[in-house]
């Protein structure tokens, strides 16, 4: 019989951790790293492609599939895992940090957002409650709090204000995330802090929090144009007063390197669209940083993109034929690249986790930084 | 030991025939459809998936690949199979139809065509014996004789200055090819039969190109405006004067029901953008004719687009869900769409030369048309 939610910790190194979340959908290895599949599909890729790079569990976007195709269509079609044919867990997010960044005519007040439709200018109300049917709806594994994503920068009163009714929304979610009953047999839901870059705010935020409980505790309002350093700041005092037998993640992180410094930190898991969506613009994860295949360099390159990369555009491809696939605006150019990115982001979660496992992750993740900052040699 | 070029033909049933080109690179199975990977891609396809639909054999496009990556940087990466990863046998056309339809301040003379690239303005001379060199740089098994696809419509003296014109290159492609020596001993070269509508000028065009001696014959110059049942007249009296012996090939065809009808005229091959093309597009094929997959009434269907379809995008997902991508602009609609197109062609083609070992093509192709006529059912 396979557990709703447990968190099983197989060794710790610093503040780091590896473990195993078991779900009933299956089990998500952490730190983990989680595909962004926005409207029901990892774009650019089969989801039997996006299990093979190790992937144990995907995030969905409740914002777009409430639009389209709609929660109650998904729901009548069997649900988001049916629907997009991937069987292992996914996790939601609420909607409210896109309702922020993609739509206009915002009006924010205590019940929730109403805002515009950026499909057909429909006016849509979007509460905590609303949120957690629409998860529900969509057949999530972990569901995520309806919050404000505190805009950065924000004044000590802003990021209070904020925060606050981030909580209040909070206790709304988990009333009405308990209000179900099919679900709570399988699905988790997190809370989320938030304090914007307010030590004290965090630590207000962490204990109002696991005053309601949840499964897991997701750190909010970071990679918001704060940048590494400050990021990694918040990290250093909000993670020792973070639960320590839950999941932590850290929504919407990051970089390779943020990763890396973020495990070190003790977070667990991760989402970030930043392998798929450069993968469609052209940029290639290497052990010496990004590249961009765009560039003339490598045309006459026969090498893979990443030597020992076993995904099939470094086994089966060189970079000389990405490069033309990138340059001539073809598809499998967006197919390889994507596959590429994902399948490097999940090789550096799965070297994190046995780093972990060794007790080497200090050491592992200095050659990580050093090596990445090194850049890609040019072979020609 | 393979053949270089050998044409068995096991079945003959009317004027159509089943069989198996021997090549070094694999069999082509006939009668055979070859989906094109114009610019070294067959968009949106892997080529092991490709291969999987039961494509024998590839057309990639002189003209795109000529310009980009270029064919020296092809010969250089080690040929177009190595390139793009597709082990089996490929034609490649002459570029000579490209040309004419894609390129601007065009000049044609008795050396060649002159023309501007599309992409950067570049001028280029284009000759039977470049083309000849552009194809054996790509590492091509079945190469195009360079000729002038003739425009449509056409009087009867432009069929015969313009079909005239290409005998004149068809000789001078087969001396290009003849005077190579790496390429002999496992390429092809296939001469085209032009001269418009015109009985006279395509006898003559036989005629000719059997006095020079090729692996097969093309029918050109049509599919290019004269509808359907024109270019039925002019393979009734065309094909009954074609070489009997070797492979038939009519260039650039067609809707499903083309193919049908020109398979019970004697073609053996054939090459068109429309699966491909049509799949990024939103349109999916199915035995009961051509389905917008952009339609609405699609988007509660649970169905596949077509049941008993073994490709991916039917026997794991919904009408609902390929519906509900192409609708998002997502690249993953593509593919699916693009997938099932290219199994409906290949299964076409299957169901052909069953029929025709069988002995009962007429049969099976009047079943064909009367269920692609009937149109696809609307399931609400």
């Amino acid at each position: 019989m396979r557990e709703r939610f447990k968190y099983d910790i197989h060794a710790t190194d610093g503040a780091a951790r590896t473990g195993t979340i078991q779900m009933m959908r299956g089990d998500i290895r952490t730190p983990a790293f989680m595909p962004v599949g926005t409207a029901g599909t990892v774009k650019a890729m089969m989801p039997e492609s996006v299990r093979s790079t190790g992937a144990d569990i995907l995030l969905g976007n409740t914002y777009h599939l409430m639009l389209r195709p709609t929660a109650e269509r998904v729901h009548k079609l069997g649900g988001l895992h049916k629907f997009m044919n991937w069987d292992r867990p996914i996790l939601t997010d609420s909607g409210g940090f896109q309702v922020m960044s993609l739509t206009q005519l915002r009006k924010m007040s205590e019940e929730g957002v109403t805002f515009q439709s950026h499909l057909d200018g429909s006016k849509i109300l979007l509460t905590p409650e609303r949120s957690m049917e629409i998860q529900r709806l969509l057949g999530s594994d972990i569901m995520m709090c309806f919050d404000e994503c505190t805009p950065y920068p924000a004044t000590e009163d802003q990021a209070r204000q904020s925060m606050e009714l981030s909580m209040r929304w909070a206790q709304r979610s988990r009333d009405g995330f308990d209000s179900g009953t099919d679900h709570a047999a399988r699905s988790a839901l997190f809370g989320i802090v938030q304090g914007s870059v307010y030590e004290d705010l965090r630590f207000r935020s962490i204990d109002a929090l696991q005053e309601i409980g949840f499964d897991g505790y997701a750190v909010g309002g970071l990679a918001v144009g704060e940048g590494q350093e400050m990021m990694f700041r918040v990290l250093d005092f909000t993670m020792p007063r973070m639960p320590k037998e839950t999941p932590r993640y850290l929504m919407g992180v990051g970089k390779p390197d943020d990763i890396v410094g973020a495990v070190e930190r003790g977070i667990d898991m991760f989402d970030c669209v930043m392998p798929t969506r450069s993968g469609r613009t052209g940029q290639g994860f290497t052990w010496r940083g990004a590249i961009n295949m765009k560039n003339a360099r490598h045309k006459d390159d026969m090498r893979p993109i990443q030597e020992g990369c076993a995904c099939p555009a470094c086994t089966q491809y060189s970079r000389a034929y990405v490069h033309h696939l990138i340059r001539a605006g073809e598809i499998l150019g967006a197919m390889l690249l994507t596959w590429h990115n994902l399948q490097f982001y999940q090789d550096l979660m799965a070297g994190l986790r046995q780093a972990i496992s060794d007790g080497r992750l200090t050491e592992h993740a200095n050659n990580f930084r050093e090596t990445y900052a090194l850049g890609d040699i040019d072979p020609l």
